[in-house]
């Protein structure tokens, strides 16, 4: 009878490891035709210390060249010392179209752990877990699979191989406090997991490995991989529909009804500025010692004197704590990327300023009226965007936005003074002349993107800049005044 | 008298408050012209604490454009702490071409602190001064204009600034532990930048400014930066003069030389591959928990087989602790800087293991013969790759590299292969074509670089792959005996 089993598990194992081979080998066959087709791909590993779900990857990956995947295993920084919104690390790592990024562990453990420790509190925690369904749906839409695995182990699976590992010279290392910390919190740790896996279950739905036995476990997940990866190659590349969220918005006049009248004497403008930019000044020590993230949006038409806008703010910053992003045409690994990404990997340190001359906005404007995406791509990104500085903002950062605005005649005046003027001269392009032929597609799309994204959290603010100096001190009052608030409310 | 005096001053303030006004607007009128000629340019402030170098820094930039310059205050990591090369986070942040990057404090201040806190050793510090020499020549061979100022003052005055920020609520902050212990060592920290100015002065020299008198101070450095930018737009780029330093070499066959014929039975083969990769994945443990970071650099013919080498070297490796870097041709953001900056920013951290698949030699074969340089850009970079190479192995790298070798005919063989084989046709492009009726000219351009470049630091090792078995136990084989002996020197 016991001779019986032993041959039966014999039978079993040989088929299992056919089995995983052939796999494997499909998984092989696929590579090719994910960097023809230029499917990115992530997976997500999470699971119990101790679970195996190194060596689960470590399966996963031994046919695949690895030119074309990659693997990071990210450090949970502690809430305190954290710099970044806590999806930043996650985020920042997406693999580009046709590689495969693993995460050994990721979003799931980052969030979880900091619920139990109570380092983050209980609406912060809810607060994330709709973070993460953003980041998640935002991902598919923009054409990545998601992959996402759970690898289980009950709790005294856990302490024999715990065990193992600290018996262990050349293993004990691995064993951390985190790790005797969880086990000794099995139970609460299961209902987190359990807790967390229901609310984030919906759109990508998790996998759950039976991580007591690797070899099936392996299977089981390679197996998923690769009849997943089979039918998003079939399907072709993924768009998302459009979707409507409600934000509570802040209301925007059009364009069009916006007065542009205003204007400041040169005596008004002087004393104005000194006083506004030395409380700036003040104020930016205050952030930077309350580690206050900003961040400062400019978008605006061309010519309507957006870089000195900039300047004057900029001006009285401490160096050592602002940046000012350009941002120009996307280079080709940020093309090959979600698009958010070359913005999710410019965000400032807390404490820092960062000014964007222009933004992500640019999807809603140039990439909309030039087709460099798709209608369902600049539809979806209102509410993507929303979604994005939410995420900002639940950080703690003050985001403000301005559009510097001007009319027709104004910017036909500037850029004839900058064409008769040798020192701007490169400051007008011909792609300024036929921008300016589009006016009014722009100006469509600009009031869609006002009246759509000005949430009370990032509100847009128009800035009448016919006149530049009224535009400077009102752009000067707004930075200052959101800072009071900010400085404020962090005591 | 004292009437006069005082009077004298205030004539004294207004002609010094005009000259700066007007040193500025110069920089302005620069400021274009920095653009258009795409001139990068450094400009490296250090000096004592308290000194003044933010706010000297604040007067430089106080009317350019911010988004054309940057400021980094890098924070000095403990050397135990240290991931990266000493010189890595000043590197990582050179400007790109057209744009200023100021440096408040930099590379100075990290090799003079932790000589005098005894975090490196003098040999340590002999071998950082040469590397800083190297850094600064290389950056000035590639065309940038480099500024550096020690902002100085006296003991008594450093005290009492320190004084006067420490009884400012607002301000006390900014005094830290590290600037009392400097006020405490005062005269072995002036002993100390002495030295290091009288180390480093040779080639792009040291200003010193009187920190004293901050008003004159930023005249002085404003003067400084204003003429010298005139001079470089004036001269044109700089392109640095090949010259000669000694390595200490290996010696290298001509590749008409190499015996191709070496090959191994099926039998051997999977036994040594299996023996040498459960080794190496031994060692990955290994020097992950000693910190030593490994880089492995791979060049060779097309279709020489190192796609299939890289794979069985990363096999065994724990995928949390490589990567593989792939290089191919250099983004707009790179071609903007020197030329070794894409691979400084792609270093590994310490315990990790990079492999290169291409590297920094492009510079010495496609980018010679194809013009993507000057002669005087390929001819020094042989010089300028071994220094970078011994900044890494200082750093305690291990540095491999391996040309994998094939002849002509069995080249051919495979590119027909691959061409009348529809799963492999990717592999195959029109440049492969083009580049093999260069054959010649690349074997004269690798013989060359194999006998400048094989230093016993960083030796090249030619793996013969007319039979790709052969190439990779032998290429194994080198990475296992490398690391063996790097895990027996660091006890």
């Amino acid at each position: 009878m016991k001779n019986g089993k032993k041959e039966k598990r014999k039978v079993d194992d040989a088929a299992l490891k056919t089995e995983i081979k052939s796999l494997r080998e499909r998984l092989l066959a696929q590579q090719q035709e994910i960097r023809e087709k230029k499917l990115p791909i992530i997976v997500l590993v999470e699971g119990w210390s101790a679970a195996g779900k190194g060596s689960l990857i470590n399966e996963l990956i031994s046919e695949i060249d690895p030119r074309f995947y990659n693997v990071i295993s990210p450090v949970i920084t502690p809430e305190a010392e954290c710099r970044y919104p806590f999806l930043y690390p996650y985020a920042k790592a997406i693999p580009e179209n046709g590689k495969i990024m693993f995460y050994d562990s990721g979003w799931m453990e980052d969030v979880v752990r900091k619920l139990l420790r109570r380092e983050i509190t209980k609406d912060q925690y809810k607060d994330r877990v709709r973070s993460v369904n953003e980041f998640e749906r935002q991902l598919r839409d923009g054409g990545y699979l998601i992959l996402k695995l759970f690898v289980d182990i009950d709790r005294k699976e856990q302490r024999k191989r715990m065990e193992a590992l600290k018996n262990n010279y050349e293993t004990e290392w691995r064993v951390t406090g985190d790790d005797l910390w969880q086990h000794k919190e099995y139970d609460a740790f299961r209902d987190a997991y359990e807790g967390f896996m229901d609310k984030t279950g919906k759109l990508v739905p998790w996998h759950i490995l039976n991580g007591g036995d690797k070899r099936s476990a392996a299977r089981d997940a390679l197996k998923l991989l690769v009849t997943q990866v089979d039918e998003a190659l079939a399907a072709g590349r993924y768009v998302g529909e459009p979707f409507k969220e409600k934000f509570p918005l802040k209301e925007m006049p059009k364009l069009s009804e916006v007065d542009l009248s205003p204007c400041l004497t040169d005596e008004d403008y002087k004393r104005e500025l000194k006083k506004l930019q030395k409380r700036l000044g003040e104020l930016h020590n205050r952030i930077y010692r309350k580690k206050i993230p900003v961040i400062l949006c400019y978008e605006g038409w061309d010519a309507a004197g957006k870089g000195g806008n900039i300047r004057r703010v900029a001006r009285p910053l401490d160096p050592r704590g602002f940046d000012v992003m350009p941002i120009a045409s996307p280079e080709p690994r940020e093309l090959n990327r979600q698009y958010l990404w070359r913005f999710w990997t410019r965000l400032p340190r807390s404490g820092h300023v960062c000014i964007f001359d222009r933004t992500w906005y640019g999807r809603v404007m140039v990439e909309r009226l030039e087709g460099f995406c798709t209608e369902k791509d600049w539809k979806r990104a209102y509410n993507e965007i929303n979604e994005f500085e939410r995420q900002l903002t639940d950080w703690g950062a003050v985001v403000l936005k301005f559009w510097i605005h001007i009319d027709q005649d104004t910017q036909l005046a500037r850029f004839n003074d900058r064409q008769n003027t040798p020192e701007k001269q490169w400051k007008l392009t011909e792609e300024d002349w036929r921008n300016r032929e589009k006016w009014p597609q722009y100006e469509e799309a600009i009031d869609e993107m006002l009246q759509k994204t000005s949430t009370t959290n990032a509100p847009w603010f128009i800035i009448e800049s016919n006149d530049k100096k009224y535009a400077r001190i009102k752009t000067l009052r707004i930075v200052v005044d959101a800072l009071e608030k900010a400085c404020e409310a962090h005591i």
